[in-house]
């Protein structure tokens, strides 16, 4: 139940993030409809093909399609008034998605009995395929490579899944929670990681 | 039988089209035969994985592949003098590429008693599967999210194949030269869907 | 033996490579590592499905992924002085990856009693697959598609391997070590191939 609601919540946020991108690249409806499937399927491609899922589980997923579709429609139609509030929605909903995506990796990484370096990189990867598809798709540098905090947060969400603290489903809601949360803090306040340009001998 | 010729048609058709973007973006003769391939089998495997066939099967079709390098040494060998015609080229061939790939797409869902919905998506992820790997790795924006009218024929494509309009293997190839006329039409006339930018208020 | 020595050279050799782009575009240490990450186990990723190994066989690679985060770390805190000529390092580690991996690919499609050009066209997607990744993340053109030879020597490890030149262990590791000195040798001495460009008549 608990897989369901974080697929349901991931997929609709990805496909709302991707539209909203779509939107400001300037792509036509069509364009905005595609980016959204293709960054929501695809993030669940991605999460499929490495947890070893078949991927065509994905034509499987009427209602979730539907409620995905109909989420972009209202993000398209939304006033223009309300829209230059948008731009940080879109990081707002990626942050959704990332939490329950990597919390689902590292589930399935656990229940294969996999040691805890794997529950990380299946949280991580899992977490942020859907986003960086998105990005290379509208010719963005991806996220979770840029400089604020990404990937920070999905680690923290497979060591919490990995050392069984989040376990049962309410604490796996918590974390759900508090993964975008910090997420969403790390873009507003823009905190950084240290980083070692190859350039500043130049 | 419609199934193979379809393959055919749009494996060698993406192969053109990558040996074209690959001419007009000046790789060396290497560099045009493997973003051709790149493009052909990249777009088949995308269809593939999408529709739950496994990727190695692409490893058995010795045929297609000769014929792909073929068609791509043809392209490369054509006087220069012609050359500045077949700008328009690649994208004729991009056309019969998504037409056969987003009818096989949609067969395949139509196959697995798949509701429209799911149908149409077939017809349209894995009808811009192959564009989309050939134009990231070329650094250009995919055409499927470009303002000409592309998406749209592989809709098509879905409804006339999900809603059991096109069944016979007449009417599967009245339907690829339907598609791909309306989609060559499209960049001709330079059809537009209307968007919905984001920056309009900045 | 030799499968699993290439797997190690080729993963830890991308995971190096990838780390080394990441400094280079000015990643903070958590993108360093990701997209060494990706690019190894992408490439990895994209070997495996291309030869029909299932791609959850990578989440058993525990010592692989802790060599090659070692391997990372020891780049990232390399002293800053010695930085600069890291960049030419990029392409070293590089080469020996799509030596490697070329050979892997190769090997894998002679088990399968392949004809030659599916052996050539397996060296060249299984070798420059992690490679494209990291390129198109970073936002670069991928190397497979510029100008310096690069195909060339996985096509020359895909003929030593298809025509039963390379069999032994250690013919094999000739092999391995005259393709990646091809490579090296061909970006320090800039070698080029001929390319025919669309554009030379506008």
């Amino acid at each position: 139940m608990t897989w369901e609601v974080l697929s349901m919540i991931g997929t609709i946020a990805f496909a709302i993030s991707g539209a909203i991108v779509a939107m400001e690249e300037e792509y036509d409806i069509l364009g905005v409809y595609i980016l959204g499937i293709v960054t929501a399927f695809g993030g669940g491609a991605v999460r499929n093909v490495l947890i070893g899922v078949p991927v065509s589980v994905l034509w499987q997923q009427q209602t979730l399609f539907f409620i995905a579709f109909i989420a972009m429609t209202i993000v398209y139609l939304f006033p223009h008034k309300m829209l230059p509030h948008w731009q940080r929605w879109g990081n707002f909903f990626d942050a959704l998605g990332l939490s329950a995506f990597a919390i689902q990796g590292a589930l399935y990484a656990v229940q294969m009995n996999r040691p805890l370096s794997a529950v990380i990189v299946a949280a991580v990867l899992t977490g942020s395929g859907g986003g960086m598809i998105r990005d290379v798709l509208a010719g963005r540098k991806p996220l979770v490579l840029r400089d604020e905090i990404y990937a920070v947060w999905a680690i923290l969400a497979g060591v919490a899944v990995g050392t069984g603290i989040a376990h049962s489903p309410i604490s796996l809601y918590v974390l759900f929670i508090v993964v975008a949360a910090l997420r969403i803090l790390s873009y507003t306040y823009n905190w950084k990681l240290p980083n070692k340009s190859l350039k500043t001998n130049n």
